[in-house]
């Protein structure tokens, strides 16, 4: 008797996953995947993202965490919709979580999605969230190491937030290191320099997002007038 | 028909903890399981830890990691016996891949052992190593809501080491709100405050551990005379 487990599983998510995706499309919803290591600043990134993005684009939120709502209150403030997941000690977000939640969300009136992943650079990486981009928050505190470190994530992820680098002078960190293993494993990521906390960097990185999302949505649309 | 997973797991990985645990204490050794988020400065804190410990007390060394022996190789050239454990994907080490490694360590020469476990605040959590201590090393740029979010690791640790203090000038960091949430999980973990990286501070700690050591090998000494 053979009895599947991984596999099944991920099988499985992909499926829920492509599903989402075509809900998002249906409603007009484009949507990032925001994955990190615990503190490297994901709640930050996306509170100055909002502030930048949001009278040009309604945005909805979705956080993901093993425990407490401290990040969804935080955002909640800044006038979004929110909806919180908390996985009950599981160390990543999947696809299978996500329906419940899209469904408490207003989509019709939403243009972009932002859901932040549990703070994790390992599982988040295996389990795709039908999401139009995944994106990484690294930071300069965490070290120049890390790509190396955790191959899987840096190799799948779309667009790279390189935060914190208004810390560069207090700590030891090789930038072109750090570069030179991102562009082995993911020579495609495009890569942003930013410092949340500080605001800077954050209008080029948010320009990008509302050309690519505007591309994006106009393949969309070209792509439903053709079939 | 029921199908037992993680119970059976959770089970199995407790049994061969306290196997590891007699091991280890058969052998004299003393062993410590140190955990973090990636980044918190782990290798660094163990580096300054091992250049104070090692005149005094012979140290063994493993290290796991999802790929790669970048830690591993530092540790070794400060001429600790070092074995590594490439988890291949596993976001945490079990008690089932000590044995092997431990068999690869000269026990018989050794007085400390350090674990440097996956980097993750979630899934090491749960799988206890047979250690006489799980520390947890946090780190001021992480942020001071972790305990808040990651209470299951919090929680199960013995030491709590509050690495990169020298941070603390550059970044929003409330000490008060953090050290609460430590200790409402937490009320009997013993905290240091440090730089690993500056060196600070690492003497109260190698000194509390030396003390804390002793005390145990004295206690399984006499235990081992009344049985």
């Amino acid at each position: 008797m053979r009895i599947p487990i991984v596999e099944n599983i991920m099988h499985t998510n992909e499926l829920l996953a492509s599903e989402i995706r075509q809900r998002l499309d249906q409603a007009d919803v484009f949507g990032l995947n925001i994955m990190a290591s615990p503190g490297a600043g994901k709640t930050t990134f996306i509170t100055s993202t909002i502030n930048r993005l949001q009278s040009h684009h309604p945005i909805g939120y979705i956080d993901g965490d093993i425990a407490t709502t401290i990040d969804a209150e935080k955002i909640a403030r800044l006038g979004v919709p929110v909806v919180q997941i908390n996985t009950g000690g599981n160390c990543h977000l999947d696809a299978n979580m996500l329906n419940p939640a899209l469904d408490k969300l207003p989509l019709d009136e939403i243009d972009v999605l932002l859901l932040e992943n549990v703070g994790n650079l390992i599982c988040p990486a295996n389990f795709q969230l039908g999401t139009h981009l995944n994106v990484l928050v690294a930071s300069i505190p965490e070290g120049d190491d890390k790509p190396y470190k955790y191959p899987g994530m840096y190799r799948g992820v779309d667009v790279l937030i390189l935060n914190k680098i208004d810390l560069l002078p207090y700590i030891p960190f090789n930038l072109d290191y750090f570069l030179q293993g991102v562009q082995t494993l993911n020579p495609n990521v495009t890569i942003f320099q930013l410092s949340a906390l500080h605001n800077e960097g954050i209008i080029d990185w948010v320009t990008w997002l509302v050309e690519y999302y505007q591309t994006e949505k106009l393949k969309n649309e070209q792509n439903t007038i053709a079939t």
